[in-house]
């Protein structure tokens, strides 16, 4: 993967998505029952709630981050004993906590809204968004208290701490072009890995496996958030995405921080750096400077950089799961984390 | 206390903090190290978060739910067992909750932005106040996880679902006279009953006693909570309160339906009740209305009707303490609940 030009994305994407449907199929039956519960307990009597989370949860989305748990713990060869099925419902709380981070990601700042850029809070408005994430937040420790389990709560709990912190230092770095390649990885760290590390860690321990396994499965999850989130933030500037129709330069537009950005500026000349100083540390941009930061990205080869670096986390990924068993699971996996590509969140 | 005039909120409100001011001095000690035990564990390497919670946590504040907690616990008897004080952490817990719904409920929507309503916040922003109060509530669940007790979690947790539940509920009624005595009870027991109820009953969980005592800690809790509330809304339509200096009149500007609006609205005659149908319902609100709101509600008695109603859950939270022994504890509880009013939140 080391040699794959701008675009590699979308092909990844699919190939990736393609293992990604497998693992769903394969995992049918824990997946429906997932759904199941991520509908019956978001539920409240304050019927905004529901229809709110509903939006998000219920509406789908690839739901990566419960199959991973899921995955993660039959991995294990884990056994629901009798009705309780734990896995469930502790993947239900890991896809509350993403849901509720989403919903707060969502909330804009005064100054992003003198930019005029709406959010998908628009609908319900910010506030809604609050408080509906606080309600599945709270509702996730209720479904961890119900399992029981102090280990999970120590990893899930802490994980939403660092989930906040990425999120806090994502913010802080904004605009300002002298991040270190070390802070925004420990921001991507944060706001991505974190959260997949701690739901396939979440599996091994359900299915009581020794701490090697736990930390094999972990150190999958933190690996491929991290190849995850260097490809979402690549493609949040491939020129080709757009004219596929998708969505580019949300990043730019918010001037945050992300490696393609990064390896541009480095890789820049005076006018070129000039030019991302004003368009992202001055957050003054004009119409045409999104096709203008594209093009310095593509000439820089900065997508390219950015590819390269997932492909290491996606190849560490793949290599943590060697302690398993060969199995139909790990083989997808596997396949999951060498093709990294997934933007079904 | 049924029969005292408008008013009555200060000097309630003076008696009430001696009595809180007592209490705090009894327990210096567990105050003394339920501060030094947030300060700790608000800290974290992303520097905004200490310095925004220390904003609202580390600023102070009388610290009331925390302190429920202590004498909750120490009233049962409890005696922390080598280096560990559990009612001490706990405490912290419930005032890292407590933080996190003031910084969320400090979010304010793009449509309140635009009504020129400026909030705590604007210093930092909303998105670092969702983002700190998100850390805060993980932080929580983490301090409750090296607790152990999974009783603990369960009330926490369903405390922060609740609180939640409540917050949605006053959104969704602001702005509507037609909401229900019912309702409006419901809104102030969640948004701030449920939390004075889990800090009290999380004491007599650490303590070790009979699910007796914790039902009548929770119940002095719950009552004392909906008296504080229902103060605190005829305080904000108090026109000597304005004398003082003191902030009169959020509540109106925001269209909140609070039980003195929703009594002087039941008490006015035809026009009366096409002002309160434009102000709260219409928000279309003219620099003189706030007066006509204050002459309106001090005329119908609806400060008087609230803290009626304020004084009867203050009496019950009295009568909740009864199974236990006299003591100076149980005291200055009775005393708090008698005068009822706390500002000092």
């Amino acid at each position: 993967m080391t040699d794959r030009g701008p675009g590699a994305g979308q092909d990844a994407g699919v190939e990736g998505e393609a293992a990604l449907s497998a693992l769903s199929e394969l995992l049918r039956d824990d997946m429906q029952a997932c759904n199941t519960a991520i509908v019956a307990r978001m539920d409240s009597p304050v019927a905004l709630i529901p229809q709110l989370a509903a939006h998000l949860v219920a509406a789908g989305g690839k739901r990566l981050r419960p199959l991973l748990t899921l995955a993660s713990a039959r991995l294990c060869g884990y056994q629901p004993s009798g009705q309780v099925a734990r896995h469930v419902n502790l993947a239900a709380c890991v896809e509350f906590i993403h849901t509720a981070t989403l919903l707060h990601d969502d909330v804009v700042d005064e100054s992003q809204l003198r930019r005029g850029l709406a959010s998908a809070n628009a609908v319900f408005g910010n506030k809604a968004s609050v408080l509906v994430g606080d309600f599945l937040f709270a509702r996730s420790f209720q479904l961890m208290t119900e399992d029981g389990s102090l280990e999970v709560m120590a990893i899930l709990s802490k994980a939403a701490a660092t989930i906040a912190e990425g999120e806090v230092l994502q913010m802080v770095t904004q605009n300002d072009l002298s991040t270190s390649m070390e802070r925004y990885l420990e921001v991507i760290h944060g706001k991505t890995a974190a959260l997949f590390a701690a739901a396939c860690r979440v599996g091994a321990v359900v299915a009581e496996r020794p701490a090697t396994e736990a930390d094999a499965l972990e150190g999958y999850g933190t690996n491929l958030g991290m190849a995850f989130q260097l490809v979402d933030d690549a493609l949040d500037y491939a020129a080709d995405q757009r004219l596929l129709g998708k969505t580019v330069g949300d990043d730019f537009r918010e001037g945050k921080i992300t490696l393609p950005v990064l390896a541009a500026f480095e890789a820049g000349d005076e006018a070129e750096c000039a030019f991302w100083r004003r368009v992202i540390e001055d957050s003054d941009q004009q119409p045409d400077d999104l096709d203008r930061a594209l093009e310095l990205i593509a000439a820089t080869g900065a997508i390219d950089a950015t590819l390269r670096r997932a492909a290491d986390y996606a190849e560490r990924a793949q290599a943590s799961l060697r302690p398993f068993p060969d199995s139909r699971i790990r083989g997808l996996l596997g396949e999951i984390a060498a093709y990294t590509v997934n933007r079904g969140r």
